[in-house]
C-alpha cells in the first residue's frame, strides 16, 4: 500500500474515532487514562528493550549526550509519564462546558458550549514522552490524535503508542483514538499536512527547522512557536535584590528552554546604580555577557554584542544586555527584536507596570516575576500541549481548553425571525 | 513600482498602524468611527457618482439584476452604513478586557487580557457596504485592515475607503489603519496571501469559488465558511403548528442566505401525522420540494431528490425533504451531508433536545427556533464580520471579540521558579 493511502486511512480512522470520542463521557475518558497509565507502568521491561534499540542507534550515529539524555526512557521517566496521565485524568473535562449563556429580547437563550476540535496531528522530535503526554491531553479533551515522532525515537514511540492504543480499546474506545505514523520518512509528514478534510489542527514541537517546514507545507491550521527571545526590563526604580534574584532565575535555572531570559534591558539609572554588581552575580553563575557599548563600559568583562545577538535565542548561559533610556525605549526594542513569547518588567512604579502589561503584546507579560513562569503548569492550566506565539486560536501556553472550540447553542420556544 | 512591492508597502504600513491602534483609547476609536460616519454621509453625492461608474460597467457587462442590486449604493444604503458605524461606536470595546484572573499558590495573579489580532485582510466580492462595515469592525477591535473588494465595485470601494482613511487621519489616527488594494488583478490577492510576516488573519467573504481560491493559496490563517447546508429535524412529538411556522420562516423568509434551511429531516411518525399539510404550506409559499421515496409517497407533488441534492445549498425556494427513522438517523444524515453551519431540532422531548444540542457539532445548534437566527446580530454579538464553519479560533458568527485574542498577564511580587 502506498504511503499516501496509508496515511489517509489512518487520518480517516482518526476522524471516525473523533466522532465517538467527542460524545464520550468524562468518566469513560478518565477510565481510559487510568488504564493507559497502568499498562504503561506494566510494560516497563518492554519499553526499556525498545528504547535500548533507539539508544544503540543514537550511539552508533554519534548523537550528543544531551540528545541521548532526551531520548532515554528510564524507569523514572516512565513513572513520571504515568503520574502525568493520572493528573490529566483528575483535571476538569473542558468538553460540554457552557462558558456563557445570555437571553435575547425575543426570549432565546443563547450560549457557547465547548466541543473538541476533532483530529489533532502532533509532529515532534526526539523526546518519546511527548508521545504519551500528547496522547493523554488529546484524549481528555475529546480529540483523536495522529502522532508523528522523530526517527531517532521510533522504537520507543511505537512501543508507547502501541500500549496506549490497546489500552483505549480495553477501555471501550476505538484504538484509532491514538495512532502513530510509523514511517519516519519526511514525505509522510508532507502527506499528513495536505489532509485538511480529515485533520483539524497540526501542532509541531521541536526545533525551528521542523516548525518552519511544517508551516511552509501545511494546508491545515498550525499552532506553533518558532523561538523564545524573552526579555526582562529592569526599570529605574527596581529593587536591586529582587531584580538580581529574578534575572539569575530567568537566565540560569534552566537555560535550554524557551522561557529563559535571552536579553536583559536595563534603565540607564539602574545600570549606573547596580549593573556591575548584577553582571558579577550573573557571571558568578557562569553567564557570558554580550553587551551594548554602555554595558561594556560599565562591565569590562562583557564582550560587545553584535546586531544579530539581539534576535538570538541562545538556549545557553549567554545573555545580551542593553542599557536603555526608558520604558518606551525598552518596549521599542522588544517590538523590534522580540519573538512575542514572554517579557517581564521589574519595577516599583504602578503606572509603568500597568503600561508594560497593557502595551507589550507578547503571549505572556509579567511584572516582578521570572520569565520561567510562562508555562501551562505554572500558569495553572493543569497541563501543557505547547506554546503558541501566533495569535490565532491560542496565544501563549496551551492547556486542555485550547484543544477545544465553542459552538453556539440556542434554547428556543418556537421563535421565528422577523 | 511592481505589484508585490506595492502590496508589501501597504501591508507594512498596516502593521505600523496596528501597533498604534492596539494602544489607542476606546474614546479615540469611537471618535474616529463617528467622524467616519459623518464624512460618509457628507460624501453622498461623490459616492453616488463613483457608484454610477460601477453600475454603468455592470450594465455594459450584462450583470444580473440581483448582482446590480447588490452593487447599488443608494442614499438609503449609505444611511444604513453610517447608522451601522454609530452602532459599532456604541458597542463595548473588547480590547483590554481581562476575561479571567486567578491566583496561584505562589501568590502570582495570572489573567488573560484581550488584545487585537494585528492586521486583518478582508477579501470580498460585489457589495460595497462590506468595505465600510469591515473597516469599522476592525478599527473598533484595534486592528488595521487591508481591504480587497471585487473589480465590479472598484470605483465605489475606492471612494468609500478614501473617505474612511481620511477620516481616520482627522481623528488623529494613521490613515493606513484602513487601506484598499486598488489593483483588481487576482495576482494582487496572491501577493497578499504570502505575507504571513505582516498580515495576521485573512477573512474571505463571497462565493465558494473565491473562498476556495483563498484557502488554497494562503500562508496566513484563514477564517471562512464555504456554504450553509442547514437542517431542521422535526422530531416524533413536535408541535405541528410550531414546526410549520419555523420551517416556513427558515426556508422562505430570505432563501438566498447561508442560514436558510436547505434540508428538512422529519421523523416517520411526524411525517405520517402532518408532512402532507406541512408540504402544502411550504408549496403555498412557493417552495419546490425534492423528497426521498417516502416523502414522494406522502406528497405526490414532490419530485424525487437525487443523491447530490442532500449536499446542495440551493439559496433558492427549493427544499430537500427526507423521512428518517429517529434522532440518530437524523444526526447521521447531518454528519454525512451537513456543512457544520446551523441545525435545529423541533421537539417536545427534553432528553432529545439536550442530546441534539450536545451531539451535533455544527457551529450553531438550536432547539425549537428558526435556523435564520444564526447571525451575529441575532445572537447578540452586536455585529458580524463573518461566519466560521472551521473550528480553529472561531466557530459560528464572529463579532468584535473574535477579532481579538488573549495574552497572559501576571502580577508578581518577586517570585522566582523553583
Amino acid at each position: 500500500m502506498d504511503l499516501q493511502q496509508q496515511i489517509r486511512d489512518m487520518a480517516s480512522g482518526a476522524k471516525d474515532a473523533s466522532c465517538i470520542l467527542a460524545n464520550t463521557t468524562t468518566e469513560k475518558k478518565n477510565k481510559a487514562l487510568r488504564i493507559m497509565a497502568e499498562r504503561l507502568a506494566a510494560a516497563q521491561a518492554y519499553l526499556t528493550t525498545e528504547n535500548q534499540k533507539d539508544l544503540d542507534a543514537a550511539t552508533r550515529n554519534g548523537l550528543s549526550p544531551v540528545m541521548i539524555e532526551r531520548l532515554t526512557l528510564s524507569e523514572k521517566t516512565v513513572e513520571q509519564i504515568c503520574a502525568g496521565m493520572l493528573e490529566i485524568a483528575a483535571l476538569a473535562d473542558p468538553v460540554g462546558e457552557v462558558v456563557r449563556m445570555w437571553k435575547r429580547p425575543n426570549g432565546l437563550l443563547v450560549g457557547r458550549m465547548r466541543i473538541p476540535l476533532g483530529v489533532i496531528a502532533v509532529i515532534y522530535e526526539s523526546r518519546p514522552n511527548v508521545t504519551a503526554d500528547a496522547a493523554a491531553l488529546c484524549l481528555k479533551s475529546g480529540n483523536a490524535v495522529v502522532l508523528r515522532g522523530g526517527s531517532e525515537a521510533i522504537f520507543s514511540n511505537r512501543a508507547i503508542a502501541g500500549v496506549l492504543s490497546a489500552a483505549c480499546e480495553d477501555a471501550g474506545l476505538p484504538p484509532s483514538c491514538i495512532q502513530l505514523v510509523s514511517s519516519t520518512d519526511r514525505s509522510a509528514v508532507l502527506e499528513m499536512l495536505q489532509m485538511e478534510d480529515l485533520i483539524d489542527l497540526v501542532i509541531p514541537r521541536g526545533g525551528e527547522g521542523l516548525i518552519r517546514f511544517v508551516v511552509a507545507h501545511s494546508k491545515i491550521p498550525v499552532i506553533k512557536h518558532y523561538k523564545g527571545v524573552c526579555h526582562i526590563f529592569i526599570d529605574s526604580d527596581a529593587d536591586p535584590a529582587m531584580a538580581t534574584r529574578i534575572c539569575i532565575n530567568a537566565k540560569t535555572q534552566r537555560p535550554g528552554v524557551c522561557n529563559a531570559m535571552e536579553t536583559l534591558l536595563i534603565h540607564h539609572e539602574a545600570a549606573k546604580a547596580f549593573l556591575p554588581e548584577l553582571a558579577r552575580a550573573l557571571m558568578d553563575n557562569g553567564v557570558e555577557i554580550r553587551g551594548c557599548e554602555e554595558t561594556v563600559r560599565l562591565v569590562p568583562q562583557a564582550v560587545s554584542a553584535r546586531e544579530e545577538d539581539w534576535g538570538t535565542e541562545y538556549l545557553d548561559l549567554i545573555l545580551s544586555v542593553k542599557v536603555v533610556k526608558d520604558i518606551d525605549d525598552a518596549m521599542d526594542h522588544i517590538r523590534r527584536y522580540g519573538s512575542s513569547h514572554t517579557e517581564s518588567i521589574i519595577t516599583s512604579s504602578y503606572r509603568r507596570a500597568q503600561r508594560f502589561l497593557r502595551e507589550v503584546h507578547s503571549s505572556a507579560v509579567l511584572v516582578n516575576a521570572s520569565t520561567r513562569f510562562s508555562d501551562g503548569y505554572e500558569f495553572g492550566l493543569g497541563a501543557e500541549i505547547g506554546i503558541s506565539t501566533s495569535k490565532l486560536h491560542a496565544f501563549g501556553p496551551m492547556g486542555l481548553e485550547e484543544l477545544t472550540t465553542t459552538k453556539f447553542i440556542v434554547y428556543g420556544d418556537g421563535q421565528i425571525r422577523q
